[in-house]
């Protein structure tokens, strides 16, 4: 059998325990899964951020890997715990959304909320469900415990609605999602809505007060400091300044709006 | 035979080479032991920080991990490197102090200097004691090789005064340990002092000039914004602010003193 | 067989998803290998100080361990993508002189311009080589694969001039190459350059105003405050000032020169 694979997410930065923990209770349960951290550094309580930086890994990642991911403001309050199965993956954590990105991508199979006490840590703390809930879940599901094993089967779940881009009358609308370490601003319109909106006319993309024609196939593509826009590697519109630093140079933050036009639509 | 873990705790930060430097070494004695960090993120040359993340989280950990910890001020001088064997656990690090919240909670059965060359790199830089010393006693240790092997024993260690809050007349005093990375608050008083002191009459907590009635069980139970006490998910008391920043509201660092009074005690 | 291990080294720092998505490629392809990571926190896309912190590095890791690095401000342009075959270890990632250090240490045996598409992810992103790139060569070389299977040889490599200091008439000049966190100042100056030079003689090492004579053994020998030199647990010439912080004491930055003048060489 293959070796199983839980990543990690969380808001909980790399200075506290709180990680630790996790894997602590991780390995004291199945001693020979891998772990990987997507990102700990998630902004406090920020589930879109969340939301996004899972959304660009988690496909990079064979098949069947358990991908755990703890962004709970409302931890001990009434969200419920999830493990959601998809076709290629396992997704636990808070039921707050943070997966919407993930699952646009994914078939979703079935929803467990996670009432099973028996898989937990005994007493669960009202503080910290990723050590005492969600890592010992993970951890018995990478043994091959059967997902419904864990709980009781549901047919919703929460989505956030920055999942899509608006088609509105003659312009598809998202927003930034995220900016990188370099500077690149990330939209949340990924590479089919896009394609399904243009269907090979060309296109602007409008930032602020800024206007990209078109897509570039890569960085290199434009000449220094020239803002383009291209398909990131997550596959979602990415801004970018060559040999620069877009969120610099169009002082775009998160949220602000992306506009899509066909060059022709008038 | 269970894959020993080999946790790593140390004030190197994330961007130097110094943990990547350590675990090559334990893999190049060990190859088949498993790496977690706890945190590298301690502020330099911060024995309490480091003390308290250790305390945190090495008891998410399963029987018999070895936890590394290197926040080493003295490095080259005359403090003693360590082995401390304790009914669960190994602890491997400076005699500094490091250890002293961690072994409130356990059993010290062994306390090892660290003396036998044979078992270190050769030559031991005078800087880098967590890669020529600390790393490879570890490793050796992790493919079973008996504690005594590695010194001589000895009866004494370094313990911080922080460790144990002081009853006063009619107060238990203790202070800020820590901030974490969403502003909650964690004093060095553990939830079995705690009860021994207040013997289940009511109580408040005081830190700066707010005065806190008794435990919540969770953030949850707090209305937005109320500054709320509990205990933290390593066990110790925590000041929080339900959706907000404690360390800021309060303006509360560390050193800050906590004071418990009993209600009733006039 | 051992386990084999693979490091990386990056500039994608730790927030973003990149260096997850490059260990999941790299997992779906070999689920046995050990990753370790050696720095993400390169300065974006400064080649100079990923070659400084590799070089410090990638020895302490057994014979064999592959070390991936990308710090790849041309990613998607003309640099070519190589694997380096040395006496002891495997480089991978862009040619482009981050290398340059961990090379001096090492014998080259060969060097693999890598365009076997048959190895990358199919399609190659034009932005994030790092992941359907060089991770992907990466993991089928832990597997295995011969290193000639992945292109064709080349007998040139990309070399930073900052690899060597330089012999003048009465000095041998180098350059602080990387600031620590505690503060320490590393010079590309070698233990086995600085020896060459000074051949048992006394010595003075000037950086600013500052002169510092010979080398200490270890911080201890320093008195508190005073700015002291050694050789540090990289091999480079290193200046520290005894529980200080030497990069704020001498308000030196990279690049600033170091200069080793023999006493009595009037």
């Amino acid at each position: 059998m293959r070796k199983p694979i839980i990543t990690l997410l969380t808001d909980f930065g790399a200075k506290d325990h709180y990680v630790a923990s996790m894997k602590g209770v991780i390995l004291g349960i199945n001693p020979v899964c891998t772990l990987v951290d997507i990102s700990h550094e998630v902004k406090a309580q920020d589930i879109e951020e969340g939301a996004f930086l899972l959304a660009s890994a988690f496909s990079s990642f064979p098949q069947g890997t358990i991908h755990l991911a703890v962004v709970d403001p409302g931890v001990g309050g009434p969200r419920e715990p999830v493990l959601i199965v998809t076709s290629n993956y396992f997704f636990i954590g808070p039921d707050n959304g943070l997966f919407t990105l993930s699952l646009l991508r994914e078939k979703v199979k079935r929803v467990i909320v996670l009432t099973k006490k028996r898989y937990f840590l005994s007493p669960v703390s009202s503080t910290f469900h990723g050590r005492d809930l969600f890592a010992p879940v993970a951890a018995h599901l990478s043994l091959g415990t059967k997902p419904e094993a864990f709980g009781v089967r549901t047919d919703t779940w929460v989505e956030l609605s920055l999942g899509k881009p608006e088609q509105k009358a003659k312009e598809l609308v998202g927003g930034i999602l995220h900016r990188d370490v370099f500077g690149n601003l990330t939209a949340n319109i990924d590479e089919q809505s896009l394609s399904a909106f243009t269907r090979g006319r060309p296109f602007s993309i409008r930032v602020g007060r800024h206007t990209v024609r078109g897509l570039k196939k890569g960085y290199w593509e434009g000449s220094k400091g020239e803002v383009i826009a291209l398909i990131g590697s997550g596959g979602f519109l990415e801004i970018s300044v060559r040999e620069g630093n877009a969120q610099e140079k169009l002082k775009a933050k998160r949220g602000d709006p992306v506009r899509i036009t066909v060059a022709n639509s008038r």
